[in-house]
C-alpha cells in the first residue's frame, strides 16, 4: 500500500476470483461458468452495437429493461441493470448498510458479501449454517439488520424453498433482505414474485450462468420502485453509464433466445444429476445443489490433494480454504463430455490412493 | 427514496448525464463523442470476443495493460485499466480521500467530482477559477488535500502546461495529485511521462473520446505501483471482472490502430480551429479549449435561449446552469458538415433576434 492509502481500508481483504488461466485443453470447472456458447443472436446484437462504438450507450438502459420487464413480469421501474450482480450487490451494501444497520449473511457464502462490508466499513454478522450446511431460518428472524442471503446458497448450491424465504422477508419489514439468485435457474424457485407484496425485497440475478454471458458483465436487481429508485441514486453517484453498448445489445439478444437459455439450463441439471450419481458411487458426500456446481467431499482423501491432483492432469474445480469447507470442491458442471474426464481423473487419483 | 435508504445519502445530488435522445438526424453535440466511426480493427476484435462471452473475461486484464504499457512508455503495474474514467476517479476518491484527507477541485469543473465527494461523504472544497476560468496554481500550492484536475479543464477545455501541473504536483507530496486527461489528446500535454518522477502523481485517461469507444467504457489510471496497488485492492474489493471481454478486444484492437486515431484527432483539431473562427465572426467570446469542444457565449443573447433554440432545430449542444457559466454552451466538435450545419443554425438565431 502506499502512504496515501486511506487508513479506512486498514481492515479490508479484496476477493480473489477464480483463477481465468490460459492453460489449453484444460477442463475448467472453476468458475461456474456455462459450458455452451453465448446464443447466437447475442453475438450478432453485440457485434451491430460494437459499430456504433463512438456514442455513449443508453444510461437508462430502456430497451434491455423493458425486455426484462416483460420476461421477469414486472414493471420497468421495478429494474436496474448493473455490470454483473456484484455491481447491484454492492450498491445494495451502500444503501441498506451504515454503521447503524449492519450487513447479516451466513458463514459459509459467497465470499464478497463480507469484502463489500469490509470496503464500506460496514459492520457485519455472520450466522453459522447448520451441520448439513442449511441455512437455519430461525436465525433470521426480525434480525433488525440487512440481510444478504444467496439462494441456492454457494458454495453448496443448497437452496430455500419460496415459502422460507417468504418467512424471512415477512419477519423483516423494517430492514431489507437481499436474495441474490446467481444460480435461481438450475432449480430453485425464484423471488421475483414476492417483490410485489414486500417492499423490503430486493432480488438480484445475472447472465453470467445460465445465459452464458460472463464475459459481458450483466446483472439486475428485481424489487420496490422505491428500492429501484434509491439504487438508481446510488448508480448515477458512481458509473451512470455502467452498462456499456455492446453488453447491453447482447442482452437483448439473448432474452430474444428464451428457448435457447432453457434448453442449456435443463442439459446442465441433468449433467448434474448425472455426475452426483457417480460421485455417491465413488465415496464422495455432496450437498443437494439445486445450482450448476456441485459441492462435494471425499469420505477418506483430502479435499486440497483432490483439487492439486485434479489441476496435474488439466482439471480445474475451485477449492476454498475455510475450516469448514477445506475437505470439499466446487466443481462448476460442465457439459456431459468435460465431466465424463473429470469423473475419469477422480478415479484415477481414488485408484493411486488405494 | 425508501424509508430504508442510508440517512448517509441525504445530500446527495447523483450526477446528470448529457442526454441520449433517439431522435433521428440530430446533430448531436452534447456529450463529447468522437464524429468518427470506432477503429475497424477494435469492432473485429469485440465481435471474436464476443463469440467466447460465456467464459468471464481476465481479470488482470494482461493483453490489454501489456498493449497500453508499450504505446504509454510505462510499466505494466503502472496501469490499472477501468470501466470508463469514471471507475478509475470513484477509486481514487475512495483510496486517497476520506474525513481526514479532504478532496479540492475548481469550482468549475467535471461535475463528477463533487458527487463521488458526496457519495463517499468527503468533505470537499471548491477554488474558484479566475474571471478567465483560468486556474491560478498558486491555489493549489501545498494544500494538504487530495487535488482533482482536469486537463484540459471541462467544459472550458483550458489546458495547464505540463509545468505548471509539475508545480501542483511537486509541492503537494504529502498528498496524490490526480491529473484527470479525458481531453489531452486533443492539444494538451500529458503529465504521464511525470508518473516515473512522483509517486504522488495519478493520471486518468478515457477510450470514450479521441479513440470513438464511448459506448465501450473503457479508462486508465497510470500512476506509481504502489498507487495502482491501492486502487487495485479497491478493484478487488469493488467488481473484480470491471471489463467485460468485448470492450477489452475492442481497447486492443483500436490500440492497434493508432494511425487512425491520430487522424482522427487531427481533424477534430482543425475542425475546432474553423469553428473557433467563424464563432469569433457573429460576436462569440470563447475559451482557448485545447479539447474536442467549444466552450462559447454570445456577447448579447442569453446562453440557455441558444441552447433551446438549437435544440428546436436539431442541433443539440450542452448547457449548465452554474452561475458563471450559464451565458455558455459547450458544443462538441463533430465532423466539419456538422460543424456547419450547427454554425448555420447559429447564424439563423442570431438573424431572429436582431
Amino acid at each position: 500500500m502506499s502512504r496515501f492509502f486511506s487508513k479506512k481500508f486498514d481492515n479490508l481483504t479484496p476477493y480473489t476470483p477464480g483463477e481465468q488461466p490460459k492453460i489449453k485443453d484444460l477442463v475448467k470447472l472453476n468458475t461456474n461458468e456455462s459450458p455452451y456458447s453465448p446464443s447466437k443472436k447475442a453475438v450478432r446484437c453485440a457485434f451491430d452495437a460494437a459499430r456504433e462504438l463512438q456514442l455513449y450507450p443508453d444510461p437508462t438502459c430502456q430497451a434491455l429493461t423493458q425486455k426484462v420487464a416483460k420476461i421477469w413480469g414486472v414493471d420497468t421501474d421495478e429494474i436496474l441493470i448493473t455490470n454483473g450482480s456484484d455491481e447491484i450487490l454492492n450498491f445494495a451494501f451502500m444503501a441498506y448498510c451504515d454503521e447503524n444497520t449492519p450487513a447479516v449473511f451466513p458463514d459459509i457464502t459467497y465470499g464478497f458479501y463480507k469484502v463489500f462490508a469490509q470496503l464500506l466499513n460496514v459492520p457485519y454478522e455472520e450466522i453459522p449454517l447448520k451441520d448439513d450446511f442449511t441455512i437455519n431460518i430461525s436465525d433470521y428472524m426480525n434480525v433488525g439488520k440487512t440481510i444478504f442471503i444467496a439462494n441456492p446458497n454457494a458454495p453448496t448450491g443448497i437452496p430455500l424453498s419460496l415459502s422460507e424465504i417468504e418467512e424471512i422477508v415477512k419477519s423483516n419489514q423494517e430492514n431489507v433482505v437481499v436474495i441474490d439468485e446467481a444460480y435461481i435457474d438450475f432449480g430453485g424457485e425464484s423471488a421475483v414474485p414476492l417483490t410485489k407484496k414486500y417492499d423490503n425485497l430486493l432480488v438480484t440475478q445475472t447472465f453470467s450462468k445460465s445465459r452464458s454471458m460472463a464475459g459481458a458483465r450483466l446483472g439486475l436487481g428485481i424489487g420496490s420502485k422505491e428500492l429501484i429508485r434509491d439504487l438508481n441514486t446510488i448508480k448515477y453517484s458512481t458509473n451512470p453509464y455502467n452498462i456499456n453498448k455492446m453488453t447491453m445489445a447482447a442482452g437483448i439478444g439473448v432474452l430474444e433466445d428464451e428457448a435457447y437459455t432453457k434448453k442449456n439450463c435443463k442439459a446442465i441439471c441433468e449433467t448434474r444429476e448425472y455426475t452426483k450419481k457417480m460421485l455417491l458411487g465413488m465415496d464422495f458426500e455432496i450437498t443437494d445443489s439445486a445450482a450448476n456446481f456441485i459441492f462435494a467431499k471425499h469420505k477418506e482423501l483430502s479435499g486440497e490433494m483432490i483439487y492439486a491432483r485434479l489441476r496435474e492432469k488439466g482439471i480445474l474445480v475451485r477449492h476454498f480454504d475455510g475450516d469448514r469447507i477445506k475437505e470439499y470442491n466446487r466443481i462448476t458442471v460442465g457439459t456431459k463430455k468435460q465431466m465424463q474426464a473429470f469423473l475419469r481423473a477422480v478415479s484415477e487419483i481414488l485408484e493411486e490412493n488405494k
